[in-house]
């Protein structure tokens, strides 16, 4: 069976999976779900029965739904092991899973559209508020990653080829640009984000060439 | 070597390491850092070239530092495989691994200290606001677990013996009590919570259980 991704074009947790399927070769069918305000598919009956969480990526495969796009990585990881997208020795996969957490638990939802909706709601802000705020967080974390980016000294973070660590970076960048946050201190996060970008399986997943992008 | 944890009595992140340690029965030493406000100790040149995230737990052990607790879990899994704080089937562990990321990505880190406190310091928020923030979070995620643990019918999330979801699920319960969040709505939670306590591994872990424990 073909694995059908219910995603979104701009979500950046669907951007890791679609990453992930692309740089391991799996034919996938893209089905989006439109969360964009107003629109609202992901609080629909339909979604609801994919994914009580409502939110997005669900992997339709295996035996079912699977919601959580670093749960959907670790299962296509275990299900596909070539290429690997985790670095061979344990210690290694273990750096490169806690380089990915900083971005999918201390940076990524914190920054969620669910998030910044409640802090407009119930607390007023404004957009410049609203975009310091996103600053914040990529800026916090990213910190933390370029201190580590910086002692690795190979093409990719962990090795020759892209890992988990890269399937969370390049979103996160993604997210970055959208919202005009400044990158200056963050060269050697640049620099692997560029080196991502010339991979088909990359700019394919990119959200601006998804069939559901809307300029 | 002894394993080292670098972590603070209500953290958490590190309530869930430490319960995976005990339910391993590995041999480990708990080194608190204070993080609490005006101590700080996470900002530390210490703690600092312990992670360059400062921020706890941190393990000590492998061949140096590791940080991230869902990439500390993972690590302890893959080292000192029995017994298995996963599933034993890779569906099944997929899903466990999904219910314990709603906890890790989607809960955990909105109601982080750091969070709190630029919720007060930029948008003026007082205790009733970050109250509510708080909660709101907490709930909109446990309604997400509370309906996937209601289609299991075991006496633990994922079978008979607790898993990662329960090693998420009992520390984030811990901080829904201590900021008086109504849990009436999540029965099967609250079931599965007291299962857990009964467990000296649990038990053991808990926060008011920990030597820099404050009253």
């Amino acid at each position: 069976m073909t694995l059908k991704l219910y995603g979104y074009w701009r979500s950046s947790a669907a951007f890791r999976v679609r990453i992930a399927l692309n740089l391991k070769g799996i034919d996938w069918e893209n089905i989006p779900v439109n969360i964009a305000p107003g629109k609202d598919e992901h609080t629909g009956e339909d979604h609801r029965a994919r994914n009580p969480q409502m939110r997005v990526p669900v992997l339709e495969g295996g035996e079912g739904m699977l919601s959580q796009s670093m749960a959907i990585l670790e299962w296509l990881e275990a299900q596909y092991p070539e290429p690997s997208i985790l670095p061979s020795n344990a210690w290694e996969r273990a750096q490169c899973r806690a380089f990915a957490n900083i971005i999918a638990c201390d940076i990524h939802p914190l920054n969620n559209l669910s998030v910044l909706r409640l802090l407009k709601q119930d607390f007023q802000a404004d957009q410049a508020a609203i975009s310091d705020w996103y600053a914040h967080w990529i800026k916090t974390g990213f910190a933390a990653c370029e201190a580590i980016a910086s002692t690795r000294a190979d093409a990719f973070l962990f090795g020759h080829a892209p890992t988990m660590a890269e399937i969370l970076l390049v979103p996160q960048m993604w997210n970055a640009r959208r919202f005009d946050v400044d990158l200056t201190a963050f060269p050697r996060l640049k620099d692997i984000e560029a080196r991502c970008m010339q991979h088909e399986a990359f700019a394919h997943a990119a959200p601006e060439n998804q069939p559901d992008a809307v300029a």
